[in-house]
């Protein structure tokens, strides 16, 4: 057995216990009765620290040394050595005491999160808070002196392999210079056209549940692969070979739950598109965190908030509740589909605003990461910057800075993947048109087969034998810009009435 | 860190990642999609190697060497040593290779086996079985030489610990001696009482489901920490802190599976009551497959279909399927419950019948074990042993040797913890009614509170700490007899109309 083979041996399990750590979060969010909770945290700690020990055998650092100059390697093989080398470097980066101390510290945070949100208490949250941000700004400067490269990108790195803040910074300035006016346009726009009917409630949850079956199915979602669950909090989860997706119901609003059924529908066809010839090699894995975002905002914002999609669901959304009229045409669907209105809160945020929620974020995690404003003070920047942004100001910290359960669960640094995404995701649509002449017609008719072989072949097959920006040089011509975003939105929402 | 202290730490995380390959197991049987099951045995088998590496650590070994002198240890931790090298013996016994060669085939096999059993094709399984069978007896020689046992006993040591053949042989040869007779004269007096009026489908998968919950809830299961979900196979599974059971529903009959769901109760109400002081310690964990038949069995047999529990259930059912008249009294249900007749199907049968069939088992694996017997005469001597000991005979092999997993799995040596458990039952619930006056009263109003602390105190909270025998004694002042059992039967099937 060579090098490579022994690596590839060695990834190979630590893949499948990463697997295995996925079904059990998937059970924990989907399935776990309360009083299992204690039992399940120690069953997923031990699963991660034993994972973190294989990453960290010191064998590993010396197979990739000698697979270095390994001759004979293929571009996927050299490719999945580039990606064993950078999760050995941020396995190895930071010592055994401070990744234990940081995973207590944000499970215990976190915990205290979910009491202190709807308290409105950023006060009592402040210590744990604080402790896990000093044990991030510590975690930051080790892997950035392992990585050689800024505390922030280290961070970044984890979730957008390779991002850089540089770009970042370049890219939401750019945003930031033309969103505040093209928002104000729209709700211009938006005022001068007649307000969508409302769609009045209650709506039974098994035909909440059989219609978004029925456009998974449509969108090509393989139960045989799959399920659909409820949870509290939407995400995708589980294995390419078994990929589950969660949502929560309410009986008066079916579009918010139908809507975050296709969101995740997006993420678990790049999971299942990834290639089963790389399964459970670090190179077999999708490509980060904006890229799986740009797949499920592709679905969702770019696919199934189009006029084309309403003219496909209307009459299936008649017909799952026993509904007719003007409310129920196409057109109002869409109409509801595309309401733009500044809010509070960034998961309800519609596509034109949501961008100025991620900016915030990211300027202030990077603030409080430098040193730059102090935690104490989070809710009173949290609130003028809301105001400079969005021009409104949350009444308190609960649809403020409380809102997220990021921070407090040690993810920083992941904020500004959402927006990347959302960009990604209109450039990679805009090429997708372009190169199928009809592409809008198809999904009018409800097939989505010319859609999903575009983006299995030119995003889900390549996984990570390249970067987030080859793969779109490869698949648009051009690297990440803000271009077709903006094109997107000025399309969709200052459309002639 | 003592020895001792080091070897606690180290199966703490064994029992957890062995909790894992528990839930794992749960969800491979209750909630997997088809297609998932390639990379399902590829994760349960990763983290079973990974248990069995650890538990091969050559550490482990000169740990318990050092720990074997360790003084101020009191008497649940040298216990907990005592079932840490039992542990380590069985695992160490084997050669890695041939645990992955028995591993393997006996997946196939198993497989294999879900084909053949339909289709009636014992001659197309005997390739797999009877690799199976042959690496099962190099395993027997290996255990039995690091234990200092013979082959079957060795085997049995797995699922019965410290259980012997020559003891299950003098048991099984006293039930022998009376069972046909008292069978016959079960079957005689049945003749001489009307026969029970039937109840009439179809029953409401809903109602069938909510009235499993409600008595559940009676028997003092805590869906805090369990759940109750469908599977093809009914079982218990999951971990002390959030058990679950399953069953199968069928539209005709809901005796069937609310038996199931009380039988798979008893199981839960022990892994529940298990010592939290001692959660993921060998100690804390159940006694032996004969204790934990003895507890579902003491449950679905002995409490649940006795006419005190009719008397609790009938007006339940009524209500809960909203039926009434003559079929739906207390009695009829009892008569119903506890009708006896001889059939082909070990999992249908009735608790009088039930020991022949086990014993059947019994004989036929250790005589292919010993050599004694070929495999490819398993057919034949499986009919000649029905006819002579039920005296019925299959007409084919499906509904013959062909009908249970366990051989195809590699289950060998399990099969009389079924008939020991059942006389545990009668044991431990002839002492509870003996120790507790008015017991049956108890649960005639659906009070099992008396019963389920009984059985906490004398079972379930003592684990590992002793052998099945020693909590036999405790519970009942003699060690297991066939007494209770025979006057269990006697009185429930002989009883004056």
């Amino acid at each position: 057995m060579d090098a490579y083979q022994e690596l590839s041996r060695r990834f190979r399990r630590l893949g499948l216990l990463g697997d295995t750590l996925s079904v059990l979060n998937w059970d924990t969010a989907a399935m776990m009765p309360d009083g299992g909770a204690a039992a399940r945290a120690d069953q997923a700690a031990t699963l991660s620290v034993l994972i973190h020990e294989q990453k960290t055998d010191p064998r590993i650092g010396a197979l990739l040394a000698a697979a270095d100059g390994q001759a004979g390697l293929d571009g996927w093989q050299r490719a999945n050595l580039a990606e064993m080398r950078r999760d050995h470097l941020h396995a190895t980066a930071v010592p055994a005491d401070l990744v234990e101390r940081l995973s207590k510290a944000s499970s215990a945070c976190e915990m205290a999160w979910r009491a202190a949100r709807p308290a409105n208490d950023f006060a009592g949250l402040l210590p744990l808070l604080g402790q896990v941000l000093e044990l991030t700004r510590e975690e930051a400067a080790a892997k950035a002196a392992a990585l050689g490269c800024s505390p922030y990108d280290a961070l970044l790195d984890q979730y957008e392999p390779g991002g850089k803040s540089s770009e970042i910074d370049r890219l939401f300035a750019e945003l930031g210079g033309f969103l505040p006016e093209l928002t104000g346009r729209v709700l211009e726009h938006q005022r001068t056209t007649r307000a969508p009917l409302p769609l009045d409630g209650p709506f039974d949850i098994a035909a909440q549940r059989a219609l978004g079956v029925r456009l998974m199915t449509a969108l090509g979602f393989e139960f045989e692969h799959g399920r659909l669950d409820v949870s509290h909090h939407p995400f995708c989860g589980g294995t390419p070979d078994d990929v589950r997706i969660t949502t929560r119901f309410d009986p008066q609003d079916f579009t918010s739950a139908l809507m975050g059924v296709l969101h995740e529908t997006g993420h678990a066809l790049y999971e299942r598109g990834l290639p089963a010839d790389w399964r459970h090699q670090p190179v077999g894995t999708a490509r980060g965190m904006s890229l799986h975002e740009s797949q499920s905002l592709l679905v969702e914002m770019q696919a199934c908030r189009s006029r084309a999609f309403a003219a496909f669901a209307a009459p299936l959304a008649r017909a799952a509740f026993e509904r007719a009229g003007a409310a129920w045409e196409a057109d109002n669907l869409y109409r509801l589909n595309t309401r733009v209105e500044p809010g509070l809160i960034r998961v309800d945020a519609d596509e034109v605003t949501y961008p100025a929620h991620v900016i915030l974020r990211y300027r202030l995690e990077r603030a409080l990461l430098a040193g730059d404003l102090a935690l104490a003070d989070l809710p009173g920047a949290w609130r003028d910057l809301m105001r400079e942004l969005l021009g409104i100001a949350p009444p308190d910290d609960t649809d403020g800075c409380l809102q997220d359960i990021h921070w407090p669960s040690g993810a920083w640094g992941y904020f500004p993947t959402y927006t990347l995404g959302a960009m990604t995701a209109a450039q990679l649509f805009g090429a997708a048109r372009a190169q199928q002449p009809g592409l809008l017609d198809d999904i009018a008719r409800g097939d989505f087969g010319r859609l999903l072989g575009w983006l299995r072949e030119q995003v889900h097959a390549k996984a990570s034998r390249y970067s987030a920006n080859e793969i779109l040089v490869q698949a648009t011509g051009t690297p990440l810009k803000v271009d077709a975003f903006r094109r997107h939105l000025e399309e969709r929402y200052l459309e002639a009435a």
